[in-house]
């Protein structure tokens, strides 16, 4: 695959960006069908943005308080994105839910993910929740974004289990080992044209020995 | 152990009973801490009266329409199963939740087995529920019974992919399989002591090498 035919992603993040640099180490092998080409950040601070300099990757912030309402907020994202010809947009840790001008503009083509096995615990403050419900399991998921919060069609999950003495910060690592590995993963899918979206149902075009779930019984 | 220090079980039932056999087969054992010594059934074609028969174990019948209420009927299941000099209760296929005379006469001793990762898809059709949700994982969960629809302290959960072209009778025999296993490991729990709940949390006093998750990669 020569570099120009690698399919072009933004990343929008709010924060630290570990699943960030999931996806950076993951495409910085020239083979990997995927190219990050801007990461676009809702607060001047996110660690993210230093990230994506880190590896050499465009960045922009886009800050609510500069526009007058939502949509407006969204189109300038969508602006950025465009601006650098993305095709595919992976939410890391962006904590806002895409709204209509997003939606549109990469329609089924905008993943999320989030460290619970949804459609369980959706939302803030996953982690407490799940410990909270006294599960014996847990997880996380990767889904094209809808309307909604941590709604859309499911693509992929792994899952972890909930040990008993687990604190919030022991089960969040835990969990985020898994997304390291799953978000790249469904990355490659998206970029390769193996993933498709009909009727709010995610389908994955799998090869021999890939799976649409993760165990980690090992993390 | 001697017989005499076995806990003893009552199962209800009201369909065929695959998890009662899974009962029968690991208690046979009479080193197993726990006895099954009566099978109560909601139904006079319930299959699981034979398996009980077979297994050379008393059976009981309590039929709703010979009840002038819930709690008349319920308060009948209750003298039956203490009759037998009933420890702890399982449900297995029971369908119907237990009411406040059987939750009074057994303190937090009654346990359920529901075949998905609860708190996600409780009551009825819970496999069709899965699989419209398009989740990668789904499971089975052993729980202590409270007043609500598979709402009780969770006490142990196995885990099973969701594989892509599953219907429901893929997906039901592939937990089954996983039921199998959890229910007779949480009765010995239960049966050792070693199950304890409290502010609606259960907890369980686990010995090397055990857990309350299980992985089921392989079923």
């Amino acid at each position: 695959m020569t570099p120009t035919d690698r399919v072009r992603v933004g990343v929008l993040a709010s924060g630290g960006g570990t699943n960030l640099q999931a996806l950076i180490d993951a495409t910085a092998d020239p083979s990997h069908p995927a190219e990050l080409v801007v990461v676009g950040a809702d607060r001047h601070k996110a660690h993210a943005l230093q990230r994506a300099r880190d590896a050499s990757i465009g960045t922009f912030v886009v800050l609510k308080r500069d526009h007058p309402d939502r949509a407006s907020f969204d189109r300038a994202i969508v602006e950025q994105l465009q601006a650098h010809g993305v095709q595919w947009v992976c939410c890391a840790g962006f904590m806002k839910v895409a709204g209509p001008p997003l939606l549109e503009a990469f329609p089924q083509r905008i993943l999320n993910i989030h460290p619970t096995l949804l459609p369980a615990f959706p939302g803030l403050r996953p982690h407490e929740q799940v410990i909270e419900a006294g599960v014996r399991v847990s997880g996380c998921t990767v889904h094209i974004c809808d309307e909604g919060t941590d709604t859309g069609p499911i693509v992929a999950q792994a899952v972890v289990p909930v040990l008993p003495d687990d604190d919030v910060q022991q089960l969040q690592a835990r969990v985020l080992r898994m997304e390291h590995r799953l978000y790249p993963m469904v990355l490659r899918w998206a970029a390769e044209g193996r993933l498709q979206v009909r009727d709010r149902t995610a389908t994955v075009h799998l090869r021999n020995g890939e799976s649409t779930t993760l165990f980690g019984t090992d993390v």
